[in-house]
């Protein structure tokens, strides 16, 4: 036997977090397997692209991809300010909504701290309070898939954590709380406890049904152009909060990070309502499809207002045991881990014809 | 008045970091001055651009940049390591070294951490040391620029810090430490001491200048795609060490943080050596171009292994006056803050055209 190196310790709290499994990529699943090419319906991809403004935005400036992005990322801001009828102040650029949640996470999570969240949610905010030694406590999905508000009110009451995390739609189960609800647990806040919304899917939604542009201390939004806007190769999103958060945040984030590419392509990509639109259209299409494929076959869906929809395969083992399957035929789907939505597989809307071939490799596994 | 909106605090760690001002970057310059361009020689960004064969690798993906990136940066890791001569286990990709710096500084420096580095090189370690709650104890150049071997070597024997930093092409200064140099520091590091290679300007030094494919979970070492690969604004650099400083890094980075378009860029780059010496030997003209405009005007500098090069100006003050004049003229560049570099002027390799441009600036202002 060669000795083993000697182990360099990280610090005890990096030293006690488990490794962890992250979603595994479409790219590794094709490694593994060894397809050359995926159906690619498991990460809430957009089908259809950024905005072909965007993309020739992005394309004039790859010869300047030799300079940095600006670190303020003003022009953004200010537009995106404009937007939402705020000042620029109240805006902080970050490269995805992954990395922001880092940031507010970071910033109102220390050891000790507790956060709360709804079991089996998007995992990445569970991450970053686990990599941050905070604690997660979490309350069920109701039964039917919907995020249980009147339990997260009980809860926020009770333990008083410092961060309540909401995705509103939510992800996996692809369900909206309406404005009042949110409003509901917003108003129910301990004074020291923020409000986490996460609003990735809140292009495909109506505005009206979001809570209006309330600027807050106990209130971060964060929103993305990788949904709707097609773009979550580019890495950016935005969070709208107080100037005061924003400084906060200033004080730890990456201030050369965010790519010029995608500063750029956001930029256009705003001034493109009318692709926007077509693509959040096309992805109501997308569901009907999916709705009426599955009542086809006497499945069960939950309504969603987002670019996915799960499924209801009856039970856990089924579920993954169809998702496999799948993949074994080339199709990327995924499925939440977690009761009561562990019975559920969970496909992205495609294009037409994505949606037409899933429709076929679905029916055949299901009649199998 | 209209009553303060009651303030959320963060965590006393996150609230005792002071606010800080991180590099103006040449946009906001741009702003302040109502430039409409900058002649831009403040960042060390490449003047030659990307690849060709980069760009055209991006531009093709744009239209996919709806997808993640491979989560797993996987066919890059096996391009870099085979470049490097190591597994792909010993690689780790981020959004660039600033990125993977935090990571090293999240996982080593905790409350209570020192870490070591010299006194006003590159800041955005002790950003990250600050940010992380860490404490940053600095030894000086030597009065000739260079990084005094010596004197962070007997520092820390005695120090014992969890990390040293050296960045090697020093920045802001130039200087190169010899690879025997660097081996003497790593020989006296205590068990528990990490060293933080920064070699983002190793790609203008010849290879055998520098420490081997050493892997030791005692060392990493952090390069990027920014400065002799031109891709700056693409976010995308790597660490070579250990699988567990890497298995490490795992449990705390954003898994889908790097951006697509920099994944595919960086891939294409690295297939284009050619464009790269072509890079390195255009620089190294630069360089020669700056130390004789320099030395027309009586002006010394100091002997720089990278795309920049330090002008000594005699003094603080009259470098910050030449800077701010320059800039009044549209031409920015930057200049170290701290003693014994505080009286010079730091200005990156240009074109042939942008280098003349400087070169009757910088003669005009000096001779006014």
């Amino acid at each position: 036997m060669i000795p083993e190196m000697p182990i360099l310790r990280a610090t005890p709290a990096i030293e006690a977090i488990p490794p962890m499994t992250p979603f595994i990529g479409p790219e590794q699943l094709m490694r593994e397997g060894s397809h050359a090419r995926l159906l690619r319906l498991g990460a809430n991809e957009s089908a259809f692209g950024p905005s072909p403004k965007a993309v020739a935005a992005m394309s004039a400036e790859l010869p300047h991809l030799s300079w940095y992005g600006d670190p303020e990322s003003f022009a953004l801001r200010e537009a995106l300010a404009a937007r939402f009828g705020c000042s620029l102040e109240n805006v902080c650029v970050g490269s995805g909504i992954d990395d922001l949640m880092g940031l507010v996470v970071r910033a109102f999570i220390g050891p000790g701290s507790v956060a709360l969240a709804t079991r089996g949610t998007y995992p990445t905010f569970a991450y970053h309070v686990t990599g941050f030694g905070g604690g997660l406590a979490t309350v069920d999905y109701r039964a039917d898939g919907f995020v249980d508000v009147d339990a997260l009110i009980r809860r926020t009451k009770s333990l008083r954590p410092s961060i309540v995390y909401l995705a509103n739609p939510d992800n996996p189960s692809g369900t909206l709380l309406e404005r009042g609800k949110v409003e509901r647990l917003f108003d129910a806040l301990p004074a020291q406890t923020l409000l986490l919304l996460d609003e990735a899917y809140a292009d495909f939604v109506e505005a009206e049904a979001f809570l209006g542009p309330m600027i807050h201390s106990q209130l971060v939004r964060v929103r993305t152009f990788s949904k709707a806007y097609g773009m979550a190769g580019a890495r950016i999103g935005f969070a709208i909060t107080t100037p005061r958060n924003v400084a906060t945040f200033q004080k730890i984030r990456l201030h050369y990070g965010v790519n010029r590419n995608a500063q750029v392509g956001a930029m256009a990509a705003l001034e493109d309502d009318a692709f926007v639109a077509h693509v959040v259209q096309e992805v109501a299409r997308g569901r009907d499809d999916y709705y009426s494929l599955a009542a086809s076959l006497g499945l069960g869906t939950i309504p969603s207002h987002t670019n996915f929809v799960c499924i209801d395969c009856g039970d856990g083992r089924t579920a993954t045991a169809l998702m496999e399957t799948l993949l074994r035929r080339g199709v990327f789907i995924r499925k939440p881990a977690l009761p009561p939505l562990e019975g559920y597989v969970r496909v992205t809307v495609g294009t037409p014809e994505e949606r037409a071939q899933f429709a076929e490799h679905f029916r055949a596994v299901i009649s199998g």
